[in-house]
């Protein structure tokens, strides 16, 4: 067997965590019956990992009008673009749940232009590949882009948002080549 | 519904095609329960379709010493790398299967390095990722590194064949903007 | 001298060939004078000689509205870009002979945006280029572009698999180093 | 004259900031004499805000084997290969007060290999950017060269975490356009 | 220390250097207080230094639409894309004076589009950044963005002729490893 | 037809041209048979013409251990990178001349590596391409790669400078579209 560990570097034990990451990760546990691998291999780093998942429940769990099916979209366009295999089959399952659509994590993934997605979504993964990969050249020319497609400028911050982040997280995932738990591949596909 | 057709060119009935097409194209179907769309999309060219499947015929179910498992990984590796959503989907379900193994393709897919597959196994794919790429630099030190896992003069010609076929077919699904079939997304996860 | 041989792999005797293989390259070497050495690279593997050759004669040798030198400009172009030196010294002969035109295939090669062709041919080779490097992004864009130089869906389809075939061709000729016949570089120089 | 604004987003009156918030910019000014402009850009979104300057502090505060003028070496040489006008100019700042050294920003920024640092912090950068531009590549090899310059395994941590914010933070200041103040062209130019 | 010396070649000392270098080096040296890096390292080869300077001055010195400061704008914005540190922080200097403007030289460095600029002195940076980086993309489009803001034939000439020859100069200084004086640093800073 | 003319701009008379200017063109027509096109689309800026020559001149025509046919490989080899027409096409025609091979231009133009040259001559061409394409790399790795096949210091800065000079010529090719005289496509070919 070739099967790789969960992080590059040394993990913490659950027992030994500062109480607030301890009760979050079980909590996690308790809703989803395991918990992520993310917490574990953050959970070294007790101060980043408050910040980090103070983060991304502010982009994630917020109101809005992006749905949370389109924020789990730009996780998945953009961290397969930065081939982190955490952050797409982690997030790809919450995709699919979120949309209730078993096939749209792998097309979104693999090339969101040919994906059951709507032109505006498009326009929205257009966006966040932009933020991605060039986001020194963003400007008016995206705003209207965007704009014609009923995005607001707060709709335009979450997108950039988003995709900011988990280029971080993408970075992250890939310098401890973390491991996606087994659970995460096959959950949603119907 | 945003559902996507098979293909941006017309499609022709399987009653319609030459005899010896619609004979294969029902084989496939008998064997697999339902025609894999790319039978379907490149039958509006009979000539093209009958040398596109002898020469796919040719490298994927010859004997050799790459598993059949393996050919398909070099699929599904180069097949993502060019964002081509049918030939990561459908070879993806072909790879769970011949290797028996749930997570194996979306490992693949994402970020090889990262898989639960062998050093010669990653090997192999960083030289299928440079015939994908960067062919024009191929030499004598690549077939070195191929020869210290192993790989011989015929293996060498087996991985370079594949990675070139598919990046054909690669092509011609982005352009054709073909559909991968709903059955391929949960063949094979067990 | 530095001669290259003909191919980095071991390359079969004609006299040993299987018949049907045998019989072309002798009638090609009956028409040419000599025989180009894609021929003798590829005969080591017949079945695949057989494909290779079965789908170029359906995509060069058929009827349809792209004339024959600019389905070779279309080789040529692509190849230079995948350096490949086979593919443009024997493509770029042919192109010449097709053009009856001494400059055309350096200019294509080299940059077909200054060639002394026709627009229309130059948004042919735009496409032909995008198919080659970033045909994950081809969408309606390109067919209108296409469509107002009155290139027909066929048209489409034929460019898109001269384009895919020959990225397949130009890998296969940079891994084994395929040498291009010397008579190759002065035929249609005029 | 053509002066940009600090964002293109509207930025809010700290009078009207919650408290919390509030209290660390004006904090800010008193210590800086100014407030940085990333503190009023950012503060229109209070639980990003909140989350970012904590996982800042996190990275950029804490005790920890590279020196506060290291960590800002790869904030400084990884914002410019973003092209990020605001995080290379204030940070380009801080590293020339850190390092007590004029010259080092400009250095840095424009090519670290040719700054005046030593092979050890060129090494630390050569990380930094593999993680800001190809981190689904980093494996054994990486840790290794580390290692060698001493760097330990919490070291590599604090670069690719650092290098990985700053990503994000890069992507943000590009889209919000965030404007540097006027101050950090001159702080520490000595 | 770690201070690199000012280049990877032998440099000459100016007293056994050819009377005509040998006074220009001088009277450059009387009017700037100090004797620019440039001069130094390519005076070990008088022929390529009196080509060199006759062009630059060709280039830099006559008269013409673009001002001087406009010109040093093409200079510092190509040279950061090809990460070159002596022409950065030299040409920044002399961007600064020649603009009177502390600011501007780190802001075009860094990302002119969004440098306190006007729109048609963006236009004609992105014109010299394509000719620094896709010149055989260079078409009529180009032509006539650069004419709707009002710039000549000649014009274009200057700003093509300016981006290619220090082309040529930031592959110089990075081969020669060209070390910028510490003088440039603060120059015109106000 | 769809001939290209020799320039983007308008090109001079000879007639009207400066005495230095039309006396060595007159030279270069008496001892080639015709006037390269280099020098009548220069010709409307006669310092940039007198410089441009000059440094041409100072690397190619100066005694050195690289040989004439040496130097030509590495305008080609870059020229066909930067896909400059006029570059490859009249530099390749002096390549067969000077190095007395008919297939030598062709070979280096579209891969290098593949030429029927030497490893030092492949060894040279590597480094020319790093200079015209990563320059902001280029290291003590470099310089040892190129001592160990006998290039001297003196050599590495010719094999720089010139790769240096031709991205600039290139650079002026593409824009000003400067077309290869029709003579240059057949000298050489034996």
């Amino acid at each position: 067997m070739n099967q790789q560990p969960i992080s590059r570097f040394p993990v913490p034990d659950i027992a030994g965590m500062p109480e607030d990451i301890r009760t979050r990760i079980l909590a996690v546990q308790e809703k989803s019956g395991f918990v992520p691998n993310v917490f574990l291999v953050l959970a070294r780093r007790p101060d980043e990992f408050r910040a980090f998942f103070a983060y991304h429940d502010a982009l994630m769990d917020k109101p809005g009008n992006l749905t949370k099916a389109e924020r789990e979209m730009i996780v998945v366009a953009t961290s397969n673009a930065n081939q982190c295999q955490y952050c797409v089959v982690a997030h790809g399952a919450i995709l699919r749940i979120r949309a209730k659509n078993p096939l749209i994590a792998d097309q979104v993934a693999i090339n969101y232009r040919k994906a059951d997605i709507t032109s505006r979504q498009k326009a929205m993964l257009d966006f966040a590949m932009r933020v991605a990969f060039e986001s020194y050249a963003v400007g008016d020319a995206d705003m209207e882009a965007l704009n014609a497609h009923g995005f607001s400028e707060e709709d335009v911050w979450d997108i950039a948002a988003i995709a900011a982040f988990f280029g971080m997280s993408n970075r992250l995932a890939n310098v401890t080549s973390m491991r996606p738990n087994d659970e995460f591949y096959t959950m949603g596909r119907g």
